[in-house]
């Protein structure tokens, strides 16, 4: 059995994820499919190229990983399937790949376009049932990318402009919140190497976290690390840095919102 | 491996849906389950009716459709079983069915009566536990829904009165918003055989569409037909008309909602 | 094949709920997972407590039942595995189980501590896809769970303080709403035993159920048991007293939210 995922912004209150499984399952019956998400925000590609690679990590060799998050469904914008570490990604080419793309090396990567891969007749508002699901299936099922389309070079997909943090005249690290998840932990765009190397610059001085108007010494090890209800800073489980609030909700104490300024800066 | 597809008004915050599958597997291990939604507004035959349709031809023959938005649960209102085009529907005779009932011709139908097949003891408020659960897995098993229950006829089934579109005195079609989606689609009840009575009876003219104080010309090919922000008119993915924002939503642009009217005429 | 349901206050918002699923598939090629619910309020543990027992009894023998409600993750609370009328149960130690450990008798309850079936490194904030998913699938696999950890006393755990119905000095019974389902139904802590002892108590006398400023009298069979508008009591499908109103939201007519009072007294 071999697994497909499926992150989307379709949501839970159409049928329009059950019909890609149904289509899925009529193409490669032993397929096991898992929801990864269908709440991204409609329509927000930025959003999903952070989350692919927080959990294709944890899937095994051969997973097929469907994202179809595509405003430009029905454009002439293209479909491309991606090889990487023995994963599978099959994607519009909007940028949704950009961060996955910037963690390995492609394998293989081709713009889809043979239609007898498709459900036919293909309509213009719904590749997820009319192309992604399929295609994704016979991948599943062991069909080899290349036969179901033309290869293309890496530098010719369409890249999102990523916000990394960035260090400003004063040395101090500008970092964002990219995303908050369900616990009210505000998810920073700084990587664990980039606070590592505030430290390694200034050794013998503490690390500060600015955050709206509240400020944050050192980094904890769990969500245990601050008084009830202060923020603490934390490296979460996607390896960025978040502000945590311990049994609280850090979004609803700081009231602090996706996009919001982050600022690191080390003192003796 | 067969499959069974719910559609409840369970929601999900509940264990209901869990139960359910968790009886499912009791009865058939190999069952594969496929939610379509458990979002139904609570108790909206209507919506779900209209929704059947869509998902059902996605999937397999031998498919179990079971289909849970019941308010008459431990009424007297009967439990049936329908096989149509080499598929199976399990629902409450409240003429949720209709539509599905109208798009082809029933194979089989019985009123499921076999109390053998039901988890006892039946309770009087969670009959998608105690009835739909394990009847709809027996039939996954390969059970005969004629060993479930007794024959009955298409004719004594409960209907819905569905509005159909209607053309007023002036020729003019007048359908209603049947349904939003997450995007903000706004989905008509108006299909393609529709428009095309419109435009075949009056050729040479253009097809303009009147919803709340918008006005849309033609039919788009893809949400990419309008300039931003201007709404435009599809065939959805459901087979129905539907007004859309190309990257916005209708709903919030138009400030529009379930069951407003629209109105298709034909202009020179 | 054997089956894993997951409990969750994770939300479906992230990605959380799917890498559990990718590393649990990863142990366990062959599991098959259902989702309970994902929907606990955040670090609910009652909320989740009660809503083990009303899952279980619906799954065969064999499955594991993994519980993520785990404010304390990341100290040093433990995570116990429990085996209970041949079903496993994987939680944290906080006192999530006490509903489940009051409806028999454990057979074997260890202390996780073998860190060998972990995935390495474990963090210290997402237990659930580091300890949780893959001990989970090992025991669905058939590990024993004697040799993922150290057996321990059920005397030795964390338990809730589980507010139970009482009576006052006027021989009332005082309940609690703990729950509202989403079709509004408020499902109290009083069970259908508590009503007969009032009744076997006091015969030939009437139930009274007191909620809010309504008050209810005698237990329907099934939700069409009052007039429309009018809440009545019914023993609901997880056998507590629930108060419903026909076809609508008892939550909505009578404003009342969890942890308001319900009173039982008998009259003549």
């Amino acid at each position: 059995m071999s697994t497909i995922t499926l992150l989307t912004d379709f949501g839970v209150h159409d049928e329009y994820v059950g019909v890609m499984k149904g289509v899925i399952l009529g193409v490669n019956p032993s397929a096991r499919i898992v929801d990864i998400t269908h709440h991204i925000d409609p329509q927000d590609i930025l959003q999903a190229a952070y989350l692919i690679p927080s959990y294709c990590p944890y899937f095994s060799k051969g997973t097929v990983h469907i994202i179809v998050v595509d405003p430009g469904v029905g454009s002439d914008r293209a479909i491309i399937a991606l090889e990487m570490t023995g994963q599978f990604f099959l994607a519009p080419d909007n940028g949704v790949l950009s961060l996955q793309l910037d963690s390995g090396t492609a394998d293989s990567l081709v713009r889809i376009d043979k239609a007898n891969f498709f459900l036919e007749p293909v309509s213009r508002t719904f590749h997820g049932r009319d192309i992604f699901a399929p295609v994704g299936a016979h991948i599943s099922a062991g069909v080899d990318i290349q036969k179901m389309g033309t290869s293309i070079d890496i530098g010719q997909l369409v890249r999102l402009d990523i916000q990394k943090p960035r260090f400003n005249k004063r040395g101090e690290l500008i970092g964002t919140i990219i995303s908050i998840d369900r616990f009210g932990n505000l998810i920073t765009n700084i990587r664990l190497n980039d606070v590592n190397q505030i430290l390694r610059s200034q050794p013998e001085t503490k690390l500060i976290i600015e955050i709206g108007k509240s400020r944050v010494q050192g980094i904890s090890e769990s969500y245990q690390g601050a008084e009830s209800r202060n923020p603490l800073a934390i490296i979460g489980s996607r390896g960025y840095l978040e502000i945590a609030v311990n049994r609280d909700s850090a979004q609803d104490r700081l009231k602090l919102e996706k996009g919001d300024m982050v600022k690191l800066t080390s003192r003796q």
